[in-house]
């Protein structure tokens, strides 16, 4: 994904670290203080320009949703989305998803979206993809024992590997779906690449997975 | 799948006994001992004309193959291709798959295809799809430990559902192939349906999966 530079960006982050949180580990088990609530938590990792999260935000106003992006200028544009959604249920983390585990504590979430994340097709990146064994450590870790992943592509090598790297880590597929834009689906809130390849024709697939010997 | 009646269909099983085998309960645990050799057997549940049981065991000439197929005037074209192709390998079972236990013994297959299964799409129908739990308790056993089902379909639905109900019933997915006519693949074996369908370019489907904990 490519932006231009934005000079700005660190100033920005900085005006807004009630929105983008800075150091995020001193909030670790301690997140529905933050949002003032005990609603449950959902993270989405990988969270580009926010689109998918302000939508989920306004569809379920009584979950807390956390976005984490690595990319600075990238998680700016979804910040200033944010505050004009006026959406008061959505903090953004500028973090690494290798650091889950410093900034979640065990059983913290309920729900992790991972959303159209980048497929690093080559073999010797395997470690790279969000769906690898390593990640998947770390999500069990933080997800409660009924907590699910839930991973949209529109990318087929990604989505198999998926299901396969899911079943291999002994994780149990609640639900596969392989067009998920077939029928119309209202609950469905689609992300900024979804609605673009989607409207190519393009077969969006989607699974619902969860831990059964939850650590 | 409509099929005129051919009331000459039980003469021709008679007369061809030494492919249909009859009574074929007989020969449980004792299946190699009517190939005459060692060789590991798979099996084909809902064979149907025999396009696919004919090609692979042309392919795979040290695999015994055993096609399973319900409907007698089906297996009838099935043998009168078997025996036309003088492909040595290769017996016809014409049994429902609900008898597998009587007919196989413990650890007694390798593989076990199913390939462009009748999708059953009414839910009230559920029990009678072949990779429904009922069917996969049967092919635990007969399986040995390191043993696969490999399931090809062009049917969207079922391979949703059936990708669920595999890992449901604890099976581990080995590999997933969401449009196997993607790249040209010389070892895969084409079944009837499978050239006509993929001819109108849909995506065909295939996994192949383990039971993790064999009884």
């Amino acid at each position: 994904m490519r932006q231009r530079y934005k000079p700005w960006a660190d100033d920005f982050l900085e005006e807004n670290s009630h929105l983008i949180i800075p150091d995020p580990s001193k909030h670790k088990n301690k997140w529905r203080r933050l949002f003032g609530n005990d609603n449950p938590i959902h993270i989405e990792v990988g969270t580009g320009k926010g689109q998918f999260l302000i939508g989920m935000a306004g569809q379920y106003p009584n979950v807390n949703f956390i976005g984490v992006e690595f990319v600075k200028s990238i998680i700016v544009t979804a910040a200033e989305k944010v505050i004009l959604s006026e959406q008061k249920n959505i903090l953004l983390l500028n973090e690494d998803a290798a650091d889950l585990l410093e900034i979640f504590s065990e059983n913290e979430l309920t729900t992790i979206y991972l959303n159209f994340s980048d497929p690093w097709p080559k073999n010797r990146h395997e470690k790279r993809r969000l769906t690898y064994q390593s990640f998947l450590e770390k999500y069990q870790v933080i997800l409660n024992p009924s907590g699910e992943v839930i991973f949209k592509t529109d990318n087929r090598g990604l989505f198999e590997y998926s299901l396969v790297s899911f079943s291999k880590y002994g994780m149990e597929l609640n639900e596969i779906n392989l067009d998920l834009h077939d029928h119309d689906d209202p609950t469905n809130v689609m992300t900024e690449y979804e609605e673009k390849f989607s409207a190519k024709g393009q077969p969006i697939y989607r699974c619902r997975a969860r831990f059964l010997n939850k650590k």
